[in-house]
């Protein structure tokens, strides 16, 4: 059954946040294309549906000042502002694990820029960390094509340098050096959680 | 220093988000008046500044549709609308827990009603039990002035026979026998957590 405007009749389940089905997607398994928040999106889904892990990216704060009623349809909000998040993009649990990440892409070939990162999504991981979390990020190159996950108790020492004004940046060495590679493959496509079980054991053995 | 409009200048921290520092806030003490939302809040806040646990309320789901960039001014969101949340609403860690909750609150005194709960936020907490997560609801009496935590653990047997059509509530006396009583105190107001480690106790000796 196809709709007036030609789109296949999917039920309107894909408007009412995330489903506990696979998703057919359009994915180009070369390697290119995609954007690291729909790789990892389509990670958790994956995650999700073969009980692996349950991870959710938080959804947009935003301040709502006024929403209208209009007869006989549903609530719109006609002003709303964005705010500053106070948290990380991601967090869940992993087999008895709090997870918590901040995902960030740079076009950039050598360094992962620091002004990407806010303070107060450093101090929120360094509170979870303090609470014994899995605390990380996940840093795609998009013209190198390489995802790295930088543990966060790693990511400290860059973001002490930064604030001192030693250096803005943390260079692709410096995280190939202190972070876990993430190669990509068939499904789920980045498979980020092989390297979240890397860090788990690495975090185990530094905290005993 | 006050606005114009008579009230104290005490920053905008308030619009970027939760800070790390106690929030000065008109309080009754005398246990009532104010929502259980806005106790969990003060108490996420009392344990976020006491390195105590980091817990968030998730920002309220919008799917935004139109954006306007004023000049000179930031971005005014002029449509959007609610979406309907895929997971509960407060989820983070106490020292290495993964703890996801709900909270909910009812005029009813004698049960709370279950179509206050949609099947996709049970979905998640399942999940999120089977991650050996610490799961559970906020019930709040309003009109008793009694707020319990249910486990899920104990929350599922009425779920099931809510779905099988059998009981569409949970009497005040059930939750009693299966939940833990939250007193009010001084500060925080609404000490959850407390219940939150007999839960933590009592869930360990259950499932080894």
């Amino acid at each position: 059954m196809n709709y007036p405007n030609g789109k296949p009749f999917k039920g309107n389940k894909s408007q009412v946040g995330r489903t506990y089905e696979d998703k057919p997607s359009k994915i180009d398994y070369g390697g290119r294309g995609m954007s690291l928040e729909s790789d990892i999106e389509l990670s958790n889904s994956y995650y999700l549906n073969h009980g692996v892990a349950v991870i959710h990216k938080k959804p947009t704060p935003v301040q709502i000042v006024n929403v209208r009623y209009p007869m006989r349809s549903k609530a719109v909000i006609n002003e709303a502002y964005f705010r500053t998040p106070s948290t990380t993009d991601y967090n869940g649990i992993y087999n008895g694990h709090y997870l918590d990440f901040e995902a960030k892409e740079t076009k950039n070939k050598t360094s992962f820029p620091l002004n990407n990162m806010h303070e107060h999504q450093v101090l929120h991981m360094e509170a979870c960390y303090q609470q014994s979390g899995i605390v990380f990020l996940l840093i795609g190159f998009k013209s190198l094509n390489e995802v790295y996950l930088l543990p966060y108790s790693k990511f400290k020492y860059f973001w002490d340098r930064h604030k001192k004004e030693i250096k803005k940046s943390i260079t692709v060495e410096e995280i190939r050096k202190n972070g876990y590679y993430i190669p990509y493959q068939y499904q789920p496509r980045l498979n980020y959680i092989i390297a979240v079980d890397k860090l788990i054991l690495d975090e185990s053995e530094d905290r005993v």
